[in-house]
């Protein structure tokens, strides 16, 4: 449990967010930390993680505890370490020790819990022990599964309405996890020319997150086949004429995210169709990066990375016609298939557990479009809003070899010069940016991504 | 998903388990292989792991799977990937392909599985997705945390008989696992030196189980506070007079596991005081292991590591008395309070999941004595046996300050000599030990452990 680095400051951090919540909705709040997923057997658990939404309200990773708020008034519930825990788990911070450190006005055993509980609205925790416990104190279902409702789909508005932007003090734990997530790749690209399978980059990448005492915010891709998106293989040797995509990012002891991807060439330099299109994914980056700013519309970003890509693309002979009109067809999608990006802050898809609840606009909904369906944030930017832009260029033989698909674009595509592109398996470039009033502020602008600064980083 | 290193004498290995396993039960078995766990948000999950039992069975961590035996006939139950799926996990192998793989007489989709759950015996997967399933398939309640009774509790006996002793497959999978461990101990010895937290050391232990494609086995413990048995704190900043113990092992990818404790001093060099517990507590470890084969008792082996333990006590002045009569007084215990180690397989500590069933020899229970209640072992050792053997010398102020302890043990400890050993927090020294017919084999015998052998590989 981490109590070390904490201050006065993070109370009023804490104290700022509740008010905040408190002017929203007129019902209680209680909120879970939630438990330990059990691994192989109950007493072998994954590394605990605590649930988002407390980490937000209440700042600490505390396995097992409750947080009642109800104007602005915070009660923190949990039980002392058994004395017997000592022995295993060493002298553990009391109850009234962290009230303190979080700014609570009262802490109470989580027996008392139950006396609390009337009206009270909350989230669905991820753990089976923790939401079986929700379920049974309130009375009704609460389950990640089922999407909240009544007062629990209320506070998840009100909640997204605050974790939205960010403060202060979040932005520092994120530029913490961003300044990690930069040296990691940093280190993934030195070690490639001497590493023999994807695992020994990742190793080198995850040693260095690991090292500053933080966790990997989601598990991590580090992959010679950068056509499949969420590639979790690391067993795949490494070939010099090959590409290697890493989407790996940090996450800091009190849970924010980073979330960066960056794709280099094993042998340290591109080939020149390699190059032709990582500098068309990396047009549609910065070309989005120069767009946002508060007021934008996230869609019109998306549409923006779609029309650069196939305008590359056009540039190079692989599409036939007009950048636009290709766009309006969702011909982009067979190359770029995802969204731009998504929410980022406590959780890598900020917020992802409440559907699309904090990705969506109030009124829209996902579009059933190709080129459209899996973008993950429709709203217009705001200052303080952290979004990460990620284009990519993906030959996916489930799209490319599909019988409806290759019909619908055949006259778009010349696949006899794509042909010619077959060592561009997967490219991406993903970065984090802050949205400010004037434009934007890459957290994560310390990692070059010009191709030739990447193949200096890599060398080989 | 795992299937490139797979072979005939895969399929021959796990044939002849599920031979075994069906000359002692008379009843249908059906074994789930779980589904991932989520972390922060539903789509956002831990790593996954298949149940042991699964995987001893049926070889390969498949996600969601289901295998019923009888009779020795396999029976594969999963579905084929969704089209869709292709897009982000890429072309997964199909079932017909891994029932070929797995040496299964028929492979069918999950839909059929409640065709076939009649009379079936099972035991319970931890994540709660499947042990619902499993409850609501064979309409009782299968949970881990629920012992096993009736059908399930004979096949979970059944399981323990075959999963004991270990087969030239598993040792082979068991000798990878420790090697790697071997090489992540040397380097975190070689990283302490130059790092300046706890964290840092499990950077450099981590990356050589990450860079061979493995996964820990359990969550690694690198700690300046060896005294806190079971401490998952990386923050501390490493001080040149202090310890650092180091308790972390390997997982293959099928799921074999390593489990070693190596002991080593901040600066390189122990100070005198540091060394003269270490040589106790390794003379202990040297005790045990020659004693170790066939037929012996392990309970018998914990105890000879208590006595060497009190008689060297004796000799540096902290106990008063005789090391047999310490011992039978469990005086031991306040310097070494677990058990002398453990069985160790798929599970760090094997199967217990199944609570003291594969642990204790039937009609055997675990003692209410101070210096025998946590021994995880209780059974006469066969050839083929894996069992940690990690004796240990801890200064725990739950237990030296409590006042009933004090007081009972106050005239067999000389308190003061003790106050010269401050700097000996926690030692442990564990290595993985094979039992054979005429002795035993240390699996991690690669990992020097005489104190100036570890002083060399530190180095500083
Ligand atoms: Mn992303
Ligand atoms: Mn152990």
């Amino acid at each position: 449990m981490l109590i070390q680095n904490t201050s006065n400051s993070l109370v009023d951090t804490l104290r700022q967010r509740r008010q905040k919540l408190a002017s929203l909705i007129d019902f209680p709040v209680i909120l879970w930390s939630g438990n330990d997923s059990p691994r192989n057997y109950p007493a072998n658990v994954f590394p605990f993680r605590a649930s988002s939404h407390f980490l937000y309200f209440a700042g600490l990773p505390l396995p097992n505890a409750v947080i009642r708020l109800e104007a602005g008034f915070l009660e923190l519930f949990m039980d002392d370490p058994k004395p017997s825990s000592a022995l295993w788990h060493g002298e553990m911070p009391r109850r009234e020790e962290i009230a303190e450190k979080i700014g609570a006005d009262v802490a109470k055993p989580m027996v008392e819990l139950e006396l609390s509980v009337e009206g009270a609205a909350t989230i669905a925790v991820q753990d089976a022990g923790t939401w079986t416990q929700q379920s049974q104190l309130l009375d009704r279902l609460v389950l990640p599964q089922i999407q909240p409702a009544g007062i629990d789909l209320e506070l998840a508005k009100a909640i997204v309405t605050v974790r939205l932007t960010h403060d202060e003090a979040a932005l520092a734990e994120l530029r913490k996890a961003a300044a990690v997530t930069v040296e990691a790749h940093k280190a993934g690209m030195a070690a490639t020319t001497s590493a023999k399978i994807e695992a020994e980059v990742r190793a080198a990448m995850e040693a260095v997150i690991i090292a500053h005492n933080m966790t990997t915010s989601y598990n991590s891709i580090v992959t010679v086949h950068g056509e499949v998106l969420h590639n979790e293989q690391y067993h795949h040797s490494l070939q010099p004429g090959d590409l290697l995509l890493a989407d790996v990012g940090a996450e800091t002891e009190i849970g924010w995210a980073a979330d960066v991807t960056r794709t280099w060439a094993i042998s340290g330099k591109f080939s020149s169709t390699q190059r032709d299109i990582y500098d068309v994914v990396l047009a549609a980056h910065d070309a989005c990066i120069a767009k946002i700013r508060a007021g934008v519309e996230y869609e019109d970003i998306h549409l923006l990375a779609c029309t650069v890509i196939a305008e590359g693309l056009v540039d190079l002979g692989i599409f036939k016609g007009n950048a636009e009109e290709l766009v309006e067809m969702d011909a982009h999608a067979l190359f770029f298939p995802h969204g731009i990006g998504h929410l980022l802050g406590l959780d890598v898809h900020d917020m992802e557990d409440l559907g699309d609840l904090a990705g969506y606009e109030e009124k829209r909904e996902r579009s059933d479009r190709f080129g459209l369906g899996y973008l993950r944030l429709n709203r217009p930017l705001r200052p303080g809003m952290l979004v990460t832009i990620e284009p990519g260029f993906y030959q996916v033989p489930a799209i490319l070899n599909d019988a409806n698909l290759r019909s619908k674009y055949h006259n778009l595509v010349n696949w006899e010069r794509l042909s010619q592109f077959t060592d561009v398996r997967g490219i991406r470039i993903e970065d984090d940016v802050l949205v400010t009033t004037e434009g934007s502020e890459v957290l994560t602008a310390a990692l070059p991504n010009q191709a030739s600064a990447v193949e200096d980083l890599v060398g080989g």
